[in-house]
């Protein structure tokens, strides 16, 4: 089942509109879902936007709340998302930290009381757009144990950054710093297959290969294990701590909890002026000579190709353009159950 | 073989000395040594003075060479190393990101024409003794392949971070993107054991668990596979293509390669202040209830502790501050290996 890009859009802005959130907040929200879609990334993209509608109509994300500056400085802002939907509150931060990169080279913009923000590489590619080197984090209720210990102790705290590269396709990288992410163990799980060691930890600590030990006191594993709990721990501090936010625990989950609640959430965008600290040109050079001492690395036996990061998101973004996508059947089902509950006509 | 500090401390003074290096580099680059060493950090701290000496010797360092500022912004400096030791110049580096991080809230600074700098740590480090969050980052010379590739690709290029937490005790991270350190293999290889898959690949860029592989085209994997590859190419992009400095194959080992040639590395710190962009006791308070949540977390069932980045290190120097450090036998040769290059008298 293959939906057009464009009846994507309309969907999902339809669904924001209705819900009473305002006309240009509903458009970024909705162009950062189905940039998500258009790379790939279904697990984050307008999949989720039936949770966000659930919130939107229970209170837990206010539609009509836009985001305030908290306290600003040179170069950095901190501002306060007031429980709106997190998308337009990450663009304007973004945009935030990307404009005081450029009067004085770098900028920090942190966020309190925002949501589930999706895919952060949408945001660090703003920055990517304009020139600059983008980095976005947030943080999350706990899904993801560290070493020594049992059960969840900090988010799958994303970590995404984008360098302005080739034209429209900048280097991009979004990951979780949990091993794998949550829905691998569940789409194994529903499989009835095992999972490869390394990945998932069960109720007493250990590692499992049984992907229903995930909802049985279990937690994902870090990625790199002592390493992946500092990066995510790292996070937390930027994007909950210093902003203000939730943190670990007291971050409510977008998806599983009462949707009259706010989440909490917190987030952190970074940006970088290169035409500032250097000369853009001088950069682009260089940067290309290491993205093609990359490429030109000889192929490992049974390799087809060494991906730069970003490569396989543009093209998919490009089929996604001429094609439509086609989406997994879990997407399918989610965005007909949303229309579902909005009345309104399911799309694919 | 038990060395007090002190005696670490002036041996490696004097070899400095000895080579040329004014009183104050020399003194700033014992200190960044001898304190990696109290970490239990041994692979970075004065078993690698020999070949700094080597290199201080042949030329490759410029013994009286003083780091200069390239550029600067209200927010960042650009500096050249000058091919002289990179302790002192990236400790001057990193206390001109704090400054501008106290005068605008946030400070980035980049080096090039540097050299191996040790334990990125210790920068980072240095923020947080006055406040701040401290983040150092490095480039080096390839050891580690990419997916897909065959042989080395990146370096292993070093992230720390360090946030104020505990009087003296901040919270401490530093990691090198590749799953394990070189030094391990090589330690496997002298035992003649064989390594954990996933740690090396092979001259086909497949995975071994040959250690000796590793001076046979092998190359070390990245942590987390794509995900640690994504965070070295950033780390490069930060501090090497950003900065200027050699970048990827243009690096020159500092410790392999003709001692004669400048290595050429590059490195990136950033520093944010706390008490400008929040208010720094309820910063404290805040992170207080994450670690102790951390802390509080149900043991796995064989675990004895949960750690928190930074514990090992700061228990470590306590014991090495009260009784010396008892040294590995690498590191007693190496540092006996240098009384005998300098004709000074061995201290172990």
């Amino acid at each position: 089942m293959t939906i057009p890009i464009s009846v994507l859009q309309q969907f999902a802005l339809g669904a924001l509109r209705q819900c009473g959130v305002p006309a240009e907040p509903a458009a970024v929200a909705a162009d950062v879902l189905v940039t998500t879609d258009t790379w790939g990334v279904f697990t984050h993209g307008t999949k989720n936007l039936r949770g966000y509608v659930r919130r939107l109509r229970a209170g837990g994300l206010r539609p009509e709340a836009q985001p305030t500056l908290v306290k600003e400085g040179p170069a950095w802002v901190q501002m306060d998302g007031n429980s709106g939907l997190a998308m337009p509150t990450s663009v304007e931060a973004m945009r935030r930290a990307i404009a005081k990169a450029k009067a004085v080279g770098i900028g920090f913009a942190g966020v309190r009381n925002s949501c589930h923000f999706g895919a952060a590489g949408y945001y660090a590619k703003l920055a990517a757009d304009e020139g600059l080197i983008g980095v976005a984090m947030a943080n999350d209720i706990p899904s993801v144990t560290v070493p020594g210990a049992r059960g969840a102790v900090l988010g799958s705290n994303p970590l995404a950054f984008a360098v302005p590269h080739e034209a429209g396709r900048p280097i991009l990288m979004d990951m979780a710093t949990s091993t794998v992410a949550g829905g691998k163990i569940y789409a194994a799980a529903t499989l009835g297959k095992l999972i490869p060691e390394g990945w998932l930890t069960d109720e007493a600590g250990l590692p499992t290969t049984d992907p229903n030990k995930l909802v049985q006191g279990g937690a994902l594993t870090p990625m790199a294990g002592h390493k992946g709990y500092g990066i995510a721990l790292l996070i937390e501090m930027l994007a909950g701590v210093l902003t203000g936010a939730a943190t670990t625990w007291q971050v409510v989950s977008w998806s599983m909890h009462d949707p009259r609640l706010p989440t909490g959430h917190g987030a952190a965008f970074l940006a970088l002026d290169i035409e500032t600290l250097t000369d853009h040109s001088e950069f682009a050079e260089r940067l290309r000579h290491v993205v093609q001492g990359i490429r030109s690395t000889p192929l490992a036996v049974g390799s087809e190709r060494i991906l730069v990061p970003g490569d396989l998101e543009w093209e998919r973004r490009a089929a996604a353009l001429a094609g439509g996508i086609e989406f997994p059947e879990d997407v399918l089902i989610s965005l007909r159950g949303l229309a579902d509950d909005l009345g309104v006509p399911p799309i694919g």
